[in-house]
């Protein structure tokens, strides 16, 4: 029987591991919250008590947790992960870290010989429930291919980029993306709305030429109904740009528009909007515009 | 019998002619290229020597050309389609220009009862050829309803936004979008080059969760491919983006992200880049980080 560690119960490591569970693989979980390691244990989890445990005796340990510090903390020390694998157990961390990160994992993980595979997530929440994330992996692509029942019981999609860090690169790309992007649907908006057009009807025109993206259809509608209740909050995006602007430092590569859209994150963060919808970013323009995007139909 | 004035027989108004002549309308072309005029004539369309002359007995006479400058020149003066067209006339304006600008021209249009409608489209030269361009209008909604078989002889949508302006602030909102959504993806893949990260299994791994938009499946791969045939030249989006930051100023509505692409398009026109498709704004990004977005499997 496929046997599975996974560390980290967030709102994306619980669905995560019920679907693992409902595909038929002995998961063993851990976290600081003991309420969600009940919550998993009640769903047919075992329990371990520490880091250390959750990878004694699995195939896989899996990582899902905020960010790369932590990450490091689970890995190390006499109660960490690598204290407890055997050599073979492939170390999975899906969480999104930067790629100087990952390849600094890859490298205390091999010291155990246990491969490592960066493989972050895109699909957010609904992704993680419905099974239906996308995995994007830095590794060797025997080790994704002998351990792919897993990644299959938990997403629909797993793309081996290259070597260790290119996982995390992907995942960083896909947010300078998707951030760009809702900035790019707010800057249009707050134009439409200045100008006295609304923004719904604006919305309706353009949303199936060129302009299109998953990020309009979304988001836009969010923006001119004055939802902004989260799906994904600004303050996970604003770790996934500062995890991108670390990196463009590392790499020496000038990134214009995300460098800025950095800025507008800290002012959302300083006006209290960092808990909202990641579609908030419009509310740094309604800011400085003057003006609330609101569709006169509401 | 349907009879239309058409004034402006470049890259978009010859194949709108011919979705016209097409549709069994009765189409009278005029423009300062003889030998545009000469082709739609062998394609059925009667000339005339003037846009007054464009106009006369008309019930729609729609301009299509490079700028708000020319549509003025053509629509006053002895010569011009207001001398020539008959009261009720309507005037539609499809160039890409401000809304300040239309405006104008509605005023000008009103003085001889003519209706005026600024209905830019959406859709490009093969949106164009195909008869499926989208029409973002400014106007009268009545009027509009009262020509739709016009629309509907070239186009596939049309959304009355508002009063006149309404049409053009939307195609300006549609061009930030699309051009932003051009740097996003620009910025993105500068990252994952930089990263030694191959950018089409990036692409590949990304491009169908919430990074997906329009331009990342168009133009992704023509970046990665090295192919900046135009499609859309940087051109003509210089000159959109320049409408938009001369409404934005009028406005005084800060665009952050657009004002910094601005510069971009400048420095790529000094550079010799403006009449590469407008995936070409990645060149800005790799003259400035020193590398070149480009997969390894080409």
């Amino acid at each position: 029987m496929r046997k599975v560690g996974f560390i980290g119960l967030g709102i994306m490591g619980k669905p995560m591991v019920r679907n693992l569970l409902k595909a038929g693989i002995e998961v063993t979980v851990n976290d600081i919250n003991a309420a969600a390691v009940d919550e998993m244990v009640a769903a047919g989890a075992k329990a371990a008590a520490t880091p250390r445990e959750t990878a004694v005796g699995q195939d896989v340990v899996i990582t899902m947790v905020p960010n790369g510090k932590i990450v490091e903390s689970l890995l190390t020390g006499d109660n960490g992960i690598l204290a407890g694998a055997a050599e073979g157990t492939v170390i999975a961390d899906m969480s999104s870290v930067t790629p100087t990160e990952s390849k600094h994992f890859a490298e205390l993980a091999a010291k155990k010989n246990c491969p490592f595979l960066d493989s972050p997530v895109s699909g957010g929440e609904p992704g993680a429930i419905e099974a239906r994330l996308s995995f994007m992996v830095g590794g060797d692509e025997k080790v994704v291919e002998r351990i792919k029942d897993v990644f299959d019981a938990m997403g629909r999609s797993v793309v081996v980029i290259g070597p260790n860090g290119a996982g995390s690169v992907t995942k960083l790309v896909n947010q300078v993306m998707v951030n760009l992007n809702i900035a790019a649907v707010s800057e249009g908006l707050i134009l439409a709305q200045k100008a006295g057009a609304d923004p719904k009807k604006v919305f309706e025109a353009i949303r199936g030429g060129l302009a299109a993206s998953q990020i309009l259809t979304d988001k836009a509608p969010k923006m001119f109904n004055r939802d902004f209740k989260p799906g994904g909050t600004l303050a996970i995006n604003l770790k996934d740009i500062n995890n991108v602007m670390d990196t463009a430092k590392a790499l020496e590569v000038p990134l214009v528009m995300t460098s800025v859209l950095q800025q507008i994150m800290f002012s959302l963060k300083a006006d209290g909007h960092i808990m909202d919808d990641h579609s908030g970013i419009v509310k740094f323009y309604e800011k400085i515009a003057g003006v609330e995007v609101k569709t006169k139909e509401a």
